[in-house]
């Protein structure tokens, strides 16, 4: 019996496509205080500070919802009322931490660069030498905007020679980029359950230093998002606070089984790079252009510019593509017309090289031929 | 292929036993803007808002997490900075309304009842005539610590007489209970996905009169739980904010389409006032006393005194009705020591009775007689 032989294959920053038996681990109900699932959810919290190195110093704490309700409980819980932030922003989920700030009235400045320039170290490292008053740093490691890779070795490194802690936003990047506590000081990491780890969406967790996360409590200005509270419920008798998504949590811990037989980060990562450059060279054949130089690119999910031709139009290429199997992303850029093709999820190479081949055929189907910006110059 | 005919049965107050086709549902995977999802958001919402009779005026939000994130972005989103709540208490999830308020810092004050008494009408009217500062009452209509039904009817029609808003915590009752909002008068009813509905565990929603809605932009001190964000985002474009848990909702999908099969709220009810019938008389037989008279009990969840025999040992109890396949819950209530045994999720006469020939078995093997904590009087 194969349940999914039909689902189109979801090149997107997710949700993603998961492997049957990491959906096929739902097929169970569990009461949320009893052993079994007690159980799953400590290994669960274990196998997420193995993937960052994180041991011995920080506690994982799992949390109901989106990544971003993950992120915002982390900047509610550690940024305290009189803290300050400096956001490094080039796309919009720098600006979401940004606007999590406004929320929750907490003082910030934020240095942006454009959308396809990685954060400037140097700047930063300036901001902090004349700004005593900020705290913490919060950063993006890959920005799903663009696909950007962020320096997060340089930054992690700046913050903590200046003394100020680093709070990373690395959802779309966690289980498929390096991070390891030891090599890339940060005071929390916050991720999700489904993008590059390919669980199914429903659950975030921010790793995070136990020290730093002991000092917040009474911090957060939210009940649900109160991640000090959530840790201590949990650390107390190994629950969840309020209800949690128990069957999220059993795609997940088979998830990280999956990721963990495929050679962890190393071996995740390494697939991705491959779909990426067989993606990049591919699309790059045709005529199609990227936003970024392979350099800033990260394997995670790569924005092209929108052709020229005025018989490309993306809701029908879009479309056209979704009949054929393959659903794509639309584009995130204030800058310039864009769609974005992801990399991530349960895909490898035959995917991949079929995406192409469905590209191909749909670009000659609606007769674009004009595929670069510049290809007339 | 049965996946689940080992799981036990979940006795509790959710997660809980859902069918074999709900969990089916979730083995695929959807792109979260794509047209399949789009379609079956729009579903599941217009589903809902039909099940409380409030396709006219109220509009409905789902939101990702579990029902108290619904919750706190009810009363976070609807009540204002200057506004003031009068909450209803008699348990723990009355409670927890007023401890949201202590994190928003919204003004409330409270009518507190014991946990076996309902909801006080009439000082819910004097207090209301006295304090004019009082702008939203906030009540549980199942009370789930006790399994007390709360007299909504007479709260609504009170509120709205007094010209005030309703704020009801449906949590449990959602689904089996009846509300009409042509009935009775509210400005948001809040629930999830895994209770009466019988889906799985992380989604709430809310169903808000639109007016009150429209009227609440800038409220929320949240972002995610931003509950007028959620909604203008969710009609401009039938998508999420941020990313929803998928899987979940394509089985809330399924899991509404078999509500409707069995009758709606009328079948779902029906079902569930024959277990607690079954449960109640059964135990009884036995010897073991209720908290709450009939009168008082929802059909949803019932509480037990805790027998006096000292061979009595919850702990020991459970487990061996857990290895008889049955998952029961501990007691919930500040004032007597106690358990808790279900009668909501996918089951019906047949595993009513089997657990209460666990139950039979379990008390016989531990050699526990005394299970009256009045019996000797």
């Amino acid at each position: 019996m194969t349940y999914d032989s039909h689902d189109p294959w979801l090149l997107t920053p997710g949700p993603l496509t998961t492997s049957l038996t990491v959906k096929e681990a739902m097929l169970h109900d569990w009461g949320s205080r009893d052993v079994a699932f007690i159980e799953a959810n400590r290994t669960v919290r274990e196998r997420l500070l193995a993937l960052a190195g994180a041991e011995r110093d920080h506690v994982c704490v799992p949390l109901q919802g989106s990544g971003t309700f993950a992120v915002e409980a982390t900047i509610g819980t550690l940024i305290p009322a009189d803290g300050k932030a400096l956001i490094l922003i080039n796309g919009a989920y720098g600006k979401r931490m940004a606007k999590i700030c406004d929320y929750y009235r907490r003082d910030y400045v934020t240095l942006e660069t454009p959308e396809d320039v990685p954060n400037d170290v140097a700047a930063l490292e300036r901001t902090l030498a004349d700004d005593p008053d900020i705290t913490h740093v919060l950063c993006v490691y890959c920005e799903t905007t663009s696909g950007l890779l962020n320096p997060l070795q340089a930054i992690a490194v700046a913050t903590e020679r200046a003394g100020r802690k680093l709070i990373i936003d690395a959802m779309s990047a966690f289980g498929a980029l390096p991070l390891e506590a030891g090599e890339t000081p940060f005071s929390a990491v916050v991720a999700s359950s489904n993008k590059c780890l390919e669980g199914v969406p429903g659950l975030g967790f921010t790793i995070v230093r136990r020290d730093d996360l002991a000092a917040c409590e009474g911090n957060s200005p939210s009940l649900a998002l109160d991640l000090h509270a959530q840790w201590k419920a949990m650390e107390g008798n190994g629950q969840w606070r309020f209800t949690p998504p128990t069957h999220v949590i059993f795609a997940l811990a088979r998830a990280i089984e999956e990721h963990a037989a495929e050679g962890g980060v190393a071996g995740c990562g390494a697939r991705y790079r491959r779909n990426c450059e067989i993606l990049t060279t591919g699309m790059r054949e045709m005529g199609f252009t990227t936003l970024l130089p392979d350099a800033l690119q990260a394997p995670i999910i790569v924005t092209f510019h929108r052709p020229p031709d005025p018989r490309f139009d993306f809701q029908d290429f879009y479309d056209r593509l979704n009949a054929r199997g393959f659903v794509i992303y639309p584009g995130k850029l204030t800058v310039a017309e864009s769609f974005r093709i992801g990399c991530i999820g349960r895909i490898g190479e035959t995917e991949m090289r079929a995406a192409l081949d469905a590209v191909r055929a749909t670009i000659a189907e609606m007769g674009v031929t004009k595929l670069a910006p510049r290809a007339a110059a």
